[in-house]
């Protein structure tokens, strides 16, 4: 009956697609790989709770108060030590805003730059989320074909040639939903490609620090240190706890101040116990032994996942073999519907996400995700033999 | 440099007034009456110790973990039962969502209702926040007159048959900025005028639990239990803490839902942490006990606060008297700047909000605002003193 109130965007806001899938799932009977929930054996929890007895001794009602917008600096400080002395970068306080979440981030950068109709260049697949929160500032999206070792450099020259996007929209390590990583050399042609272009470009990397073999380098951003118009996000959601709602925007000083002004319309700012309680913990531990133990936990699932799919499924199905992250992608045959597989699978209790809600346009989609991050490896095993089933069927 | 990129709306987008004053305000040497932050000693901190441990040992990973958009069942049952036992009203769980803080909420509303250019109504001076947060959406204001028992119903006639708003926001309990309160009978007056109007009202009522005067009854919203159309916002900042960034949307659940689908593009869900931490206290504690003894901390600054005015301002200048809430009102003679009055006090190490970001499209107006929670009444007094100089020079 309020039908005639709603706004435009809200009518085309896709949503529901995933939330009814994880309803399905709730039935404890099934094995769910369509979430993309940490392990939550993975949260520090002894130290969290040390952290917070601590804080509320030492700062009081502080912890309590409301505060400033752009966040706490002792945690922006945090963020921009690690970025200088991780990645080389060249940081400060000024370049860093904490947002509630990396969802809020997209949220925020969605105010900031997009009016209606304004072209984003997406990912072919990309994230569901940043489809979600730029569809209600009515962004017209493109989407760039993702190939083994990132961006499909061809597609990526003739989007740009035709149709002079004004902000991409990338996530370079173990995307989401195809645990695939951008090469060193992918990443230099990307940059070669869009560097005189007109156009802002956001990284997304809420998985980048879960990179499973140590010898594998840690690649620099796309034209990282070389361009003011990157946006980089990050998050503490896959490394320390996703509950707290805390991500962070990392970008040129101005950028930061109009995110601030939408920031102070949304939401004023993020909860400041969350921000106290994750500071006191990332400056009392040790944050890389914490993250080496979660990538031991998840490197072991997905070569489980890996193992299973292998072991179970036909040739003619591929499936991505991610290095880090918490995704797998897989590809039916062409023609095969992912959202009738997933109905068939639901019966034999087990669940994944349809790629449907990834693309832009196109329905009934051969490809689908799977999370391997949140299951143990017997689970993970179960849960791969149940859905050769109905992968036979078809 | 990045002003070609940033939207219309994010420039159209009032901001850094108040957020420069708090800044001048960060002086220690000033009192300041600009900001509208609880006095931190009503914060139940002992309380809100024992409850963090308690849920770190009874919930374990739960606290930390990614949660659902609506919210905690647990805490959002507590409102309905609260809202049901002192409001008479007939909710259920479908008819509440969390949100991160009010101001959230106005951000997710603007999202679901507002195309650009609709029409919205609020009061005449209205909350300076739903002004940034609508804004966003590209919303058309029309200020309707407040007078002292509540809106002026002749000019929300007029207002309505010239305008046809299709949203309204009122503050009906001690509003901001001015610390009115609508009477019971101007109540009924507006639901009257309202009543077959295409339209959906806001009810946001931060304030109403701190109400003073005991022997005052509770007010029924206007068209309460009589109107689907209704949007009530209710918050834990001013009454628990406001760091949690924890406020509630109470309406029809075909709203509701759309509200969800906005928020799970805006922030995914607010910091379940502070959602269990707040339902276990509001379990675990008296409410009312508590509330009990914020309203009398402020009654009594709020007392102090008028009988410093009454004594050292002089016959023309005029103000509120607050039976509740946060915040009472100036109004200057004719003519006079309340923003070069600023200048003026802020030399005397006394610091208030001119009446300017209050109004769409007026400025040098001859109204501020003046908060009393955030400081003991001897603060409270010497501050006037301090404010009622410059005030003699004009």
């Amino acid at each position: 009956m309020f039908e005639k109130y709603f706004s435009k965007r809200i009518k085309c806001t896709p949503s529901s697609f995933i939330r009814e899938i994880l309803k399905v799932t709730q039935n404890p009977q099934i094995i769910s790989f369509a979430g993309g929930l940490p392990n939550p054996i993975s949260f520090p929890q002894e130290e969290l709770k040390i952290s917070m007895n601590r804080i509320a001794d030492k700062f009081g009602a502080k912890i309590y108060q409301y505060s400033t917008t752009a966040g706490l600096d002792s945690l922006r400080e945090y963020i921009v030590q690690r970025y200088n002395k991780l990645r080389g970068m060249d940081l400060t306080l000024d370049n860093v805003i904490i947002t509630t979440g990396s969802q809020q981030a997209l949220d925020l950068i969605g105010k900031v730059f997009i009016n209606e109709g304004d072209k984003v260049m997406v990912e072919k697949p990309s994230y569901l989320g940043l489809l979600q929160a730029f569809c209600l500032y009515d962004a017209d999206f493109v989407q760039t074909d993702l190939v083994e070792d990132g961006l499909d450099i061809d597609c990526l020259k003739k989007t740009l040639k035709d149709h002079k996007p004004k902000l991409a929209y990338l996530i370079p390590n173990f995307q989401n939903p195809t645990g695939l990583t951008y090469s060193k050399e992918n990443r230099k042609e990307v940059f070669e490609a869009i560097k005189d272009e007109d156009m802002i470009l956001i990284q997304d990397d809420p998985y980048g620090e879960l990179r499973f073999y140590d010898e594998d380098e840690i690649l620099p951003y796309i034209g990282q240190n070389q361009s003011s118009k990157n946006i980089y996000l990050g998050s503490f959601s896959k490394i320390v706890t996703p509950g707290m709602r805390l991500g962070y925007v990392i970008a040129d000083k101005e950028i930061i101040k109009m995110i601030e002004t939408a920031k102070q319309a949304s939401d004023l700012h993020s909860n400041i116990f969350g921000q106290y309680l994750i500071s006191d913990y990332l400056w009392n531990n040790d944050l890389d032994k914490h993250i080496s133990k979660i990538k031991k936990l998840y490197k072991t699932q997905a070569e489980a996942m890996i193992g299973a799919m292998e072991e179970n499924f036909a040739k003619n199905i591929k499936f991505t073999r991610p290095k880090g992250g918490m995704f797998s992608w897989v590809t039916l045959p062409k023609g095969v519907s992912a959202v009738k597989l997933f109905d068939k699978a639901i019966k034999k209790n087990v669940a994944f996400v349809p790629g449907d809600p990834f693309y832009v346009g196109i329905n009934n989609v051969n490809t689908l995700r799977l999370n391997y991050t949140n299951a143990d490896c017997d689970t993970i095993k179960e849960g791969i033999k149940r859905l050769s089933e109905p992968l036979k069927e078809i």
